[in-house]
């Protein structure tokens, strides 16, 4: 199991402050990836992350190219995990409530183990190439989901006094409002937190 | 009942292509504050605000001594619209998960109603002392909603498996998530969304 990104970051930024860098491409994208996220990925140079990394800007040429393409496998890391789950068998096998459930634990799952990655996604404005393309890529994932939340209702196991586009939208908020808090390593296992919100969204916080 | 905020917008900015600026406070916050969000309040200088209004720098500080002030200004009716949900006597009488729906139902209804200024609430990093203030209040009515959640699950209304602080998180993630994708004046009412909102988070999703 590859560790979180999170956790990398971490002994990436140990390695800068022992002055022993010793990078490979994973560990300056996932640093990358937090300064994106802290100053937003316009207002980054490549200075500024020479600077967080530690190394010169040719150093940072020797891994990749351009800042676009550290922001285009950043991209790529979060939706290639997203795009998995929609690509299991138990995404589209079985009951559409029960397909549902499981693409909304799976999206979960990848939101907490490349939190910085996601959180990326999440922020994008859509400005460049790199960024239309990835939006394109969040929306065709995005429809997918419509689509099994209109299949779970006309099986009659989603409520029908809300709007399917509606449920839709609040299911996706609540999911991804996790980026904002959600501490990877902390007191919520990334499986107690599924269960939790698998818990509010489809049976309610009211007790039973 | 005053206008909303986009509708304020929408007339302004009406009047700026008319060429017959004629602001007033309101109008000239109503814009600073679609300008704040669009580019980053950071990034927003006194010059792109009077590009934006089609006025001089000195016609905007006759209306504002700053663009701190502007961003105050904007905060409070903000804060100033939450705030007043919790000094309703509905928010402390009565049995505690019916204090909490209301809560949560006026919250909703401030968000739609003050949709701009909430979203530059929601998307402050603290780097001022007027954000720094703004945050502080702002945790301060998160921390007035966690002890509602806190008393209504004490009164057994609410389910005991889910972590109160979790619960608490989830329940602002799905209300905040709505400034990403609400319209106002668009085919859902406040009402009817505020109506789904309470039906997922205290309901489920699932068809009982």
């Amino acid at each position: 199991m590859p560790s979180t990104p999170s956790a990398a970051s971490g002994a990436a930024a140990g390695a800068t402050r022992r002055g022993r860098p010793g990078y490979d491409q994973q560990s300056v994208l996932t640093i990358a990836v937090d300064v994106f996220n802290k100053h937003g990925y316009e207002a980054t140079s490549m200075g500024i992350l020479a600077e967080n990394l530690g190394i010169t800007k040719s150093a940072i040429y020797h891994h990749v190219p351009s800042k676009g393409d550290l922001l285009r496998l950043a991209l790529d890391n979060a939706l290639d995990g997203l795009e998995a789950v929609l690509d299991d068998a138990r995404a589209s096998n079985g009951p559409a409530d029960e397909q549902l459930e499981f693409v909304l634990r799976g999206t979960i799952q990848v939101l907490t183990e490349r939190l910085p990655f996601v959180t990326l996604l999440l922020r994008l404005r859509g400005n460049t190439e790199i960024e239309r393309d990835a939006l394109a890529r969040r929306r065709e994932f995005d429809h997918r989901v419509a689509q099994l939340v209109d299949a779970a209702r006309s099986e009659g196991s989603l409520r029908s006094d809300i709007d399917p586009r509606t449920t839709t939208r609040l299911l996706f908020g609540t999911i991804n409002s996790i980026v904002e808090w959600y501490k990877p390593g902390g007191p919520i296992s990334p499986e107690k937190l599924a269960d939790d919100i698998i818990l509010m969204v489809f049976h309610g916080l009211h007790s039973s």
